[in-house]
């Protein structure tokens, strides 16, 4: 690493067309036409083609290049020249190389491999063209999350990873020995942390890892993912609609912006992400639940002895991944339901004063399948209702008195929602499935590497 | 929330002068005297005091202004205007009010309060202008921290915190069952994660909560605390610890510009933080032993009887906090110490070419006793010398095979380190105890609220 040439990341090539630079990455692959060898490089910022031409360079360098192979890590001198043909594209005119490793027999190859294979291999597979692009999305969804609250004056408060209480049961909770304070556990969301904060600090956004110890074996679940929950004083559930649906607008239409490269490595349809623009679409529940019933969306219904009946959709029940289809299928754009039954919606959720059957609560479902993105509510600010709640809802007080302070001392109507960054990542990639999302994924049957 | 009149933030109030506006908040005091009120009200954005003149407002607004209690909330409608005499300060002259929520008997008052009482109010102390300064200073650290690696091209990848092995033993290990596949662990650094995934995307960095069961009672100790750790690929120890140097300067820098409002608040001596640009101070280890004997500071050595002798610091110990106090009392910078003894040091740490007894280590101590807020070395990249290390280090191989995995297939020259954002915020902060730093810190007798 002493050479005088200026080491160059190939993502900086544009500005630098026509010098001769050095490039510090691995070999990519390599074929060769006789007396011209094409290996293309990576170097972590992007991937170029060299052009190896037996009669510019000496022989040592054109012998060395053949015993190349593909991850073998490299530096390599070169000029820089644009694509005769190409727009955008650029290409590396070789003269000079040093091997730093000769990778022996890399497991990853151009086949096809199975899942899990590639599973166990996630800290080589995320070298591979298509893991690279998608986390370089996660990046960009992440600074993007982070801009958008930071731009209008959020206040980011981390909220505790390990929490003290399992008030709603453990089933779902992961258990550790906290020293001599006995059992504690992770996390499975900031938002009360983030309402007290909000007391504080006006308008704060959580954002850190979550658990859930859930034996859900789908391509949704993730048992360790991150989920940014921002929370306001002084909004109702209107503002907080706003906010997320303005919220999820900066962030596709961002990453339209900034990683055009990637999703075109992904293959993604960019003219449905071109379509994500305010207004979104709006349905109260009580609507949706009229428009399935319209349009003959069956519950189905499955009695003890197995056998199933189809029923019309009854005002009440939560929706399900038919319902959301359904609805969603209409739709080129994400759609808040807004106002569900109380019943089915958590004990924090203030009610609807022109309906109190009704929780102000809200979920956005995105299109293409992408299901909930986001849930949110107004939340009780009323000490006696937040009581009763706990109380309807079996839960004890003395873990929760803390959160009632918030509603002693100086309460104000306030709101937020989480948003689930592995999903959306999902949504906006346009992947099959959520393990491809998380740089080392963490579901009910593995964790490792 | 029907008024026509604009809801501006304190923050913003600079920009509104003259207008009259609504202020949505808390009381944060209120005094009188006479026909006038000076109560202050915060917002999370700021604080900001307003004049209530008995001749200006109704009878019926003067007597609710009579009713309010500390951490009550309110909507104050009011014209803004600047103070008199001070510069960037603004007043509000009040001409309404809106009662929200009246406070019964706020438990944190103006008078000094204990540290543990006031822990176990922590979702209500961070409502006091200290813990909010210090909390604003953090949000600006993580800010500077992001921006930093975001602006140099570096990409974020979230390492994983359930992670399955505890090879060096399990006592500072936090341990939960993993559904079928037994016990796993919280993460104490995403370093190794960080390795593989710079070879992926060449220089990235880590950012999230790591934990330590430590039974630690210090003022510098946290359970659960976050830790950045940035890995670059093709870099040696002196392109890390010229990283380093800058990273640090930019945060200081950037707190100093964005946040002296917070630093007044908390009666930081800025001169202190305005000192800290490079070039920063750099010692090798031998040349610190050198200068610990030249100066007479001795290391403490208890006999097994607890008697205790003072001797010569010898070399190949490791530094307590004595002997980086005693060579940190000479800087009003930061100061890098490098090349220490290997025996001291982690597996993972490349030995110096130069001397095999040295790992090509690095710590940045901060100046003011903020004692080590980096530690970080350039790292192993040979297979065999890292096999090597394993097993003098009594390591088991398998846990560590994706590991070596990195060194068989393209292994490069890598280096990285990690910054402890609690200490540098302590440290920035000018604060006694770590727990300021964390808005729900979590100690060895603390996990609530």
């Amino acid at each position: 690493m002493s050479s005088a040439l200026p080491h160059v990341y190939i993502s900086e090539f544009k500005h630098h067309v026509g010098e001769q630079v050095r490039l510090k990455g691995w070999v990519y692959n390599i074929r060769s036409s006789g007396k011209l060898m094409f290996p293309e490089f990576r170097d972590g910022s992007g991937i170029v083609q060299g052009v190896v031409s037996k009669k510019d360079v000496s022989d040592s360098v054109w012998q060395q290049f053949e015993t190349l192979t593909q991850e073998s890590s490299v530096i390599v001198t070169g000029t820089i020249s644009k694509h005769p043909k190409l727009e955008n594209v650029y290409e590396l005119h070789v003269s000079d190389l040093d091997i730093i490793h000769i990778a022996h027999d890399y497991p990853i190859t151009p086949k096809e491999h199975g899942v899990e294979f590639l599973a166990d291999k996630r800290h080589l597979w995320l070298r591979s063209k298509r893991q690279w692009a998608i986390m370089r999305v996660r990046h960009e969804v992440i600074n993007a999350i982070r801009d958008f609250f930071n731009q209008r004056d959020f206040t980011l408060i981390d909220s505790p990873i390990i929490t003290p209480n399992a008030v709603e049961g453990t089933t779902t909770l992961f258990e550790l020995d906290y020293f001599d304070l006995g059992k504690a556990y992770l996390t499975q969301s900031g938002q009360l942390y983030g309402e007290a904060s909000a007391m504080a600090f006006g308008k704060v956004y959580v954002f850190g890892p979550t658990f859930r110890a859930e034996k859900s074996k789908t391509r949704r679940h993730l048992t360790e993912f991150w989920m940014v929950e921002p929370e306001m004083a002084y909004y109702d559930l209107e503002m907080t609609m706003a906010l997320a649906e303005e919220f999820v607008e900066y962030i596709v239409q961002r990453v339209l912006e900034k990683r055009k490269e990637e999703l075109t490595v992904l293959e993604r349809d960019l003219t449905k992400l071109e379509k994500i623009t305010r207004p979104f679409h709006r349905l109260s529940y009580t609507d949706a639940v009229e428009w399935l019933n319209k349009h003959n969306v069956k519950l189905i219904k499955k009695a003890a002895d197995g056998s199933e009946t189809e029923i019309d959709f009854p005002w009440g029940e939560d929706f399900g991944a038919p319902q959301e289809e359904a609805l969603m299928a209409q739709f080129d754009k994400p759609c808040i339901i807004h106002r569900y039954p109380a019943e089915v919606k958590a004990f924090y959720m203030k009610r609807d004063p022109e309906n109190p059957k009704l929780a102000l609560a809200m979920d956005m479902l995105a299109p293409e399948g992408a299901g909930e993105i986001i849930g949110g509510s107004q939340r009780e600010d009323s000490y006696e209702a937040l009581l009763e709640r706990l109380r309807e809802h079996n839960l004890p007080q003395e873990p929760f008195e803390w959160y009632l302070d918030l509603r002693r001392y100086g309460s104000v109507p306030h709101s937020g929602f989480g948003l689930g960054l592995e999903r959306t990542v999902k949504w906006i990639c346009g992947l099959e499935h959520i393990r491809e999302t998380s740089p080392y994924p963490r579901m009910i049957y593995r964790n490792t590497p």
